[in-house]
């Protein structure tokens, strides 16, 4: 699913990693993880795949709401989770989105 | 992989997409895409990755590097192919990477 966020300016939260072998309670989290964000004041949305590397995007209304689920205490032991167990290595990038266009197929509609 | 990004600011082109059914040509052009993009200037790497939905994360020293990139012709064709062919859906956000950081296992240095 592509998230359905408002107009710029809003904050991405760009979560790029690669895991260690094994599940190890990785699903579990994501699942408890997804349903915490959404609660999150400021949460927008979000996109993710893995093919090799993983990418997460998630994306808030403005710094403070990314700074408040930082905080989160169950995401915080997530993170901690994950540098112990689940990642071989991740880069988190935090971008001002500016400006944003898209594209849908006709026949979606029309069909 | 995890691209290789200098120290902010620089710019993120996160591009998110449903495919249609079939490969239809998209493959050997994306090939062809990652060989020209590598030449641009102003180019700092890319992720990319697909599940149902497909991610590609572009990195940019600035907006102009962007902007002539969109103006490459062989560029400029690959997405119209895009619209008509390859595409159901997608979305295009531009944005300023302010802040970033990482982690790497311990081990994948000491093994």
């Amino acid at each position: 699913m592509i998230a359905k966020t408002p107009k710029p300016p809003y904050y991405a939260v760009i979560f790029t990693s690669n895991r260690t072998e094994g599940d190890l309670g990785y699903s579990e989290m994501a699942v408890e993880m997804e349903k915490l964000v959404e609660k999150q004041p400021g949460f927008l949305g979000f996109e993710s795949a893995r093919t090799e590397v993983g990418i997460t995007v998630s994306y808030w209304q403005d710094l403070e709401s990314i700074r408040n689920w930082k905080e989160n205490e169950a995401h915080a032991i997530a993170r901690e989770k994950g540098r112990k167990t689940w990642y071989q290595n991740y880069k988190v990038r935090i971008a001002r989105v500016e400006h944003d266009y898209g594209f849908e197929r006709e026949n979606l509609k029309s069909q």
